[in-house]
């Protein structure tokens, strides 16, 4: 009778108003002399990176400034340049990188990943799809989050769209697992409230798909209800002032708690759906999130203890009779939020193409996600789903 | 407004039944080649080494065993025997150990944890008194818990014994994390019933201090409150059954969920003034929390606020009008829990002597733990604690 559940998460986790000046005293012991920043022009225009670089510059660490991301989805064009300027520095420096340093959302952290990957075990990041695929531990990340969302920062997981196969690869190994992690609201403020919006669905998914997962534990169970209540206590608020820095504060705790579900519980079905939307329709991973959560979570429920079906709708401050007035609570109050945040509801509202249903569902099953899924589905089922949605 | 809750764990948490058939997988990619086993007699007799001696084989990795550690108090002579051992082995083999694996309770963890320091930062431990006193990263440990209670296996801290001064020296650094956990319930069937009884006293220590702490985050409060209610739970069953399986599993989850709460929250009076009595009168570590809890929290209380209390209160299961009504509640339940598992309720059953009154205060105020204490005392505040606990 084996029953494990694992958890995995950076060691060092720099969390807080003002975390980043925590920094220097965590990297000194390392003795490092050379990074690579991996990151956005965006992300340096708001002046985060300066603010890395003081720090590298007054521990003598030399760097170098990778910032070809262009758009929020992590593609293996991405990955490819950076690792081609990566072996190119490689080649004037005459030495190596200690360690790569990312800074921005979960699209740069998974870019970052996917270059520490290859930098100690060759090959290209295809080879690395699945789950532990790996042979040697990384390069060591640092992730520095500018989000509330992804849970990138804190997990061992990374996205990579393979736009010639029209898939988002997931690659899932703790040897990839970032030593490092900052979450400094500081770093926040800037987000602009449509990012603040979907990231803080992504949040809320990754808790509930987490809190329903097969892999689910008390640790992760605590964490889940704890960050499903801060979201639908403090999103609403960091979404309409971006300047409420104790609504960014809460937010980013939902995020790092939602972040320590997904990576030790699992997701499941939103997921492996709204890969499928993000990689065909080049859509916000949040905002399809939003529109998938409540239509799976129904689908779920009859596979979910009731127990658990009246800690959700308990913890969101809800009163039900019988486990369906909760299901439709619940999925009324997902509802009501993205509303209130202005997240479409419908996937007619984002382009979505009928003919489109049955690739998009077959490669939705085969997506790692799925796993943890509570309730086993069947082609037709994750049809069903897309269609509920529509 | 600086206000950060950094938070610190083995980036590598084996957890749950048949959690140590993982290990050889997240060994294989250090490539180590030579390990320091630190663990007792005891440890060796039931079984638990040969276990891990197995694995290490297995993977082509030689491993001397230090079996020095001979009560449950890590004391600076184990420190120092271990130290001796160490530099013995190495002049014989002419290389160093890549590896310190403790196997056993805090304790050992404790140890191996000050032979990890001294391995890579040289001096005596007494040098390291304190937070933060260490340069470099200790030698990597791993360590394998047989018990659930002290969370040694999970944190950066370790407690050791001067003797010469009777106090107890508090060493916490993140430089000193193990890199790897295991916490596996069929390690732990063997723990007899006293020892299943103060150990889950320990993490119902954990938590609540934890939980009142000035360093408390909604990350801790979620853990806490989890592991408060798996004690209530369960501690009694895993006591009077060590057999019952799933009591165990969840005393273990507790004891984890413990363990991260005060790594990163900080504890408070109940411990400052318990490694006092453990100093003075050798006594179990939980025995002492035990019968110190009630009172440090019904003195704490005033600096709490309502709704933590009532936090508390809610999780145990009880009902409360008023915050006092909700402190007698907690106070009795720890009371009433202590004497099913046939833990002592005052401190003249241990031989507490009022004549160290006074030296046992002085050195509890001076203890790092006091410093996330919720309410600031005097010398006479605790002496008055001390008293009523007599
Ligand atoms: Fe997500
Ligand atoms: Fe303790």
């Amino acid at each position: 009778m084996e029953n494990t559940h694992d958890f995995h998460s950076p060691a060092t986790n720099l969390i807080g108003i003002g975390a980043i000046k925590d920094l220097p005293l965590e990297l000194m012991p390392y003795k490092l002399s050379k990074a690579l920043i991996v990151t956005d022009k965006n992300i340096i225009k708001l002046g985060y990176v300066e603010t890395v670089e003081k720090i590298l510059k007054s521990l003598f660490i030399s760097y170098d400034i990778f910032d070809g991301i262009l758009h929020p989805d992590c593609t293996i064009s991405f990955v490819e340049d950076a690792l081609t300027y990566f072996k190119k520095r490689l080649n004037i420096l005459k030495r190596s990188y200690h360690i790569i340093i990312s800074i921005g959302g979960g699209t740069n952290h998974d870019c970052a990943k996917a270059v520490a990957i290859i930098a100690t075990n060759g090959g290209s990041i295809e080879d690395y799809e699945g789950y532990e695929k790996m042979k040697n531990p990384a390069l060591p990340v640092i992730s520095i989050n500018t989000t509330s969302g992804s849970g990138s920062e804190i997990s061992n997981f990374a996205i990579i769209e393979d736009e010639s196969r029209k898939v988002k690869m997931t690659i899932g190994d703790s040897k990839m697992m970032p030593i490092i992690s900052v979450n400094d609201p500081m770093f926040m403020q800037t987000m602009p409230p449509d990012v603040t919006a979907s990231s803080g669905i992504d949040v809320l998914t990754h808790s509930i798909e987490g809190f329903v997962s097969t892999e689910a534990s008390p640790i992760t169970d605590s964490l889940a209800l704890k960050s499903i209540k801060l979201v639908f206590k403090y999103l609403k608020r960091a979404y309409e002032n971006g300047n409420d820095l104790e609504a960014r504060e809460q937010m980013m705790f939902a995020s790092v708690m939602a972040g320590m579900v997904f990576n030790n519980a699992g997701l499941g079905y939103v997921h492996s759906m709204s890969h499928q939307l993000g990689a065909l329709y080049n859509e916000i991973h949040g905002t399809c999130n939003g529109i998938l959560l409540p239509h799976v979570f129904e689908f779920n429920s009859p596979s979910i203890p009731d127990e658990r079906i009246f800690n959700i709708n308990e913890i969101i401050g809800l009163e039900a009779e019988t486990k369906k007035d909760a299901v439709n609570n619940i999925k009324h109050s997902i509802q009501n939020l993205c509303e209130d945040i202005k997240l479409p509801d419908h996937l007619s509202s984002i382009g979505f193409n009928e003919n489109d249903l049955e690739f998009m569902s077959k490669n939705a099953l085969k997506d790692i996600c799925s796993i943890t899924n509570p309730r086993k589905g069947t082609l037709t089922d994750i049809m069903d789903i897309f269609k509920a949605a529509i």
